[in-house]
């Protein structure tokens, strides 16, 4: 009954606290220590990795992953793909994400953790079948949220649907920090029971409950935990490697890993943090006892507080507060995550700042709305749906069907553009066809490590 | 099976965070909205808060106590008492111990947690004799730590001891946060079972282990958690008290406390956190892995810190980190809290400085061999007795009973000096001989907020 560790240091543990912004330079001298742990995977790639590689660090971030996993002998590697979204903003057609998924497998990702923000398996599918025929393993993955229609038996046919894909594993994706510790042991013992799969667990610190959740997860008989290394660890993102490893010692969920390998990993990041300590904001690494009450990722809060400083609007923080849990109602209870959590924050924003409701409806809650983000967990009212599309009527299929096959008249734009040196650069223009130019003709620049505050106005904070 | 929680926001929160440093007038606006939250208890007096008030913050403590006590309705006062070392750094005599906790109680306090730093029963039993004298509820307090000799079994031995005294409840109290979950689990079943009083646990977050130990003490059947208000949490500090709340709502274990009511008081910290900002060194708010692989509390670390840079000898930080135990291990090992923090780790600083270990030793590691700070946990060998102390033999009987009564003569000596308009006058001049005239005089200044480096070369860091 050993626990496995997933350790997160190069993926989520920076893009909650850092802003995605640790450099490929910065893991590279440490990659051999860390495959010499004896984690069961290292995340490394995929959520905000890729658009920050390209916008604000002039990195390829298949270059990334290629240099990180060839020297990674015994740690798998994995990454986080939002279903069909890959690791955009919007839905890409059918054959992009073969395309993709496949490129990232060949490129070194061993293990896929596939998410859709509102658990719609019609967005997932596609990616799950790639990443299975190409031989992957595959991390079915529940977006986890509290509502009155996010039942544990929701998410158990949930993860059934997911295993009747072949995923070979379930993750439990706790965003925000919402899961308290005997409804991790409530959700794992059925998820356990009903499905048979491995079951991960995946929890951010934000609410100060996650490190609790994780021991009742063990009790539930849970497989895989995410952490990590201490010195990026707590607040907003994954509880502490070593405190995990430490309080399991000597229990029959030991994970086995020695306390004494972590010394040198732990000392490199902590005084690479120091390096970054500039775009570090000190609340970010702090519980939010907000999240408590108002059930919002830590993400979005930050996100919500620099929105409203660009608007001289701080004032309306609390107001705004209250708001996100009726927009979130009225939009059918979605998980808040990218992409969904910047729709309801947005929205929240508006409704508050214009004083009248859904005065000004932005085009991806219309979107939304017209259901081309899949199903919303509960079904939004007719009243709700006149407010927003008027007399339209929202699609009902399963929103990539109604998308064409876009990558080979892609490609031939981007090599008419003089864009492409490898296949993987039609990939990366394709996903972000506004900033990838610049930065495929070699014209992109590395920002400077800058404050956080004057960055996170440029694009959304990703909450996953 | 409710669980009560108590407080450290007033006390231990801001000593392991801010230096002690709050202020009275920082703690009376939000006073009146602490007492309805419904607390067991609030810790408010007591461990360094005596030393700071007259040291740095110009401040009387008796009159802090007053102040507080007078606006608490609901809620009763507790304070931590370092057993025959009241809230000095020294043995009182029992003259001085009976005045003191008379005093203590008559200005308010209505829990004393009576600790001593070797788990001495003859330190505390003074102290916890005139408590239960005056009618105050005593929590007979076990400093925890790790070793060879420090096994469950003795542990309930120590503990029966003091319900033989009378403590009306036990207090597990893990200054270095090195409980783990399941001997939190284990420890606290069997107090529960051989020794029958309520049981209270104090952990600090140090090594990341103390949301996790509080999930399993609930299992075993504890009492009463020790918490702080999220601003102050985590790090050296308790683990968050909405955090813990949250974590327990709607299980068997709920604190019955609303998490709506934190709402005001967490703002009000959180703004007070910002004016303390300068002086919040953001590694004590950080899991530090070196506790889990060297067992010492991360007020020491701290200390250790600036001891090292005034003698320009940072680079000898990890030789002193392994020089530690072995210290501790010669010394009989004692639990590492105030004394035996400081004795331990000046020790340590010197072996290692020297070149030469115990070539200079100074005379509270005399004393302390010479047994004059109680019972050592294990023996010390006669040859480190000799190396120490050369042919002198150790005492075996209580310490206290060496000490002639002081009270009198001491009173006489400050009414001389002119020091003494009320009769904790006394005390705070036998308790700080050498601080107390300047603040009675009232020719003390206020120090102003300063980076908390240029305070900590002056006096220890407490660790409690
Ligand atoms: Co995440
Ligand atoms: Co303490």
């Amino acid at each position: 009954m050993t626990v496995k560790i997933t350790e997160t240091i190069l993926r989520d543990a920076h893009q909650s606290l850092l802003a995605t912004r640790m450099r490929t330079r910065n893991m590279l001298p440490i990659i051999d220590k860390l495959d010499e742990v004896g984690y069961y995977s290292l995340e490394m790639w995929g959520g905000a990795t890729f658009d920050t590689c390209i916008r604000y660090l002039n990195e390829d971030p298949w270059e990334r992953l290629r240099e990180l996993k060839s020297r990674m002998e015994n740690t798998p590697a994995q990454m986080l793909l939002r279903g069909q979204n890959l690791v955009g903003y919007r839905h890409y057609s059918d054959d992009v994400v073969e395309k993709f998924v496949t490129k990232a497998h060949e490129n070194g990702i061993d293990i896929f953790r596939i998410f859709d923000a509102v658990n719609d398996i019609r967005n997932m599918e596609k990616a799950i079948s790639v990443a299975k025929n190409v031989g992957a393993h595959v991390q079915g993955t529940i977006s986890y949220t509290i509502s009155p229609v996010h039942t544990v038996e929701k998410y158990v046919e949930f993860a059934n649907e997911l295993a009747e894909l072949d995923c070979d594993s379930i993750c439990i994706k706790d965003m925000a920090g919402l899961l308290a510790p005997h409804e991790a042991y409530e959700l794992i013992t059925s998820l356990k029971k009903e499905v048979g799969l491995p079951v991960a667990l995946h929890c951010h610190c934000t609410s100060g409950m996650a490190s609790m959740s994780y021991l009742a997860a063990c009790k539930a008989g849970v497989d895989i935990l995410d952490t990590a290394l201490s010195p990026l660890a707590g607040g907003t993102s994954q509880p502490p490697t070593e405190s995990i490893v430490a309080a399991l010692q000597r229990t029959k969920y030991d994970t086995d890993l020695d306390l004494g390998l972590f010394t040198e990993v732990t000392k490199y990041f902590k005084d690479l943090k120091e390096e970054f300590r500039g775009i570090l904001d000190p609340i970010s690494e702090q519980v939010d006892a907000n999240v408590l009450l108002y059930q919002i990722p830590g993400g979005m809060l930050s996100n919500l507080v620099s929105q409203l400083k660009e608007q001289n609007a701080l004032d309306k923080y609390e107001a705004v507060l209250e708001e996100m849990p009726k927009v979130r109602e009225e939009l059918g209870y979605p998980p808040l995550v990218t992409p969904t959590s910047q729709i309801v924050g947005t929205q929240a924003v508006l409704n508050v700042l214009m004083d009248e409701r859904y005065k000004v409806v932005p085009n991806e809650v219309k979107d939304y709305v017209r259901g081309f983000y899949g199903r919303s967990p509960a079904p939004i009212s007719s009243e709700m749906i006149a407010k927003i599309i008027g007399d339209e009527v929202p699609i009902t299929c399963r929103p990539a069907d109604l998308l064409k096959p876009e990558y080979e008249s892609l490609k031939k734009e981007a090599e008419e553009k003089g864009l492409v040196k490898k296949e993987e650069d039609v990939l990366t223009y394709i996903l972000y066809p506004a900033i990838a130019p610049k930065f495929l003709l070699g014209e992109a620049e590395e920002e400077e490590l800058v404050p956080v505050r004057a960055a996170t106005g440029v694009a959304p904070v990703n909450v996953a």
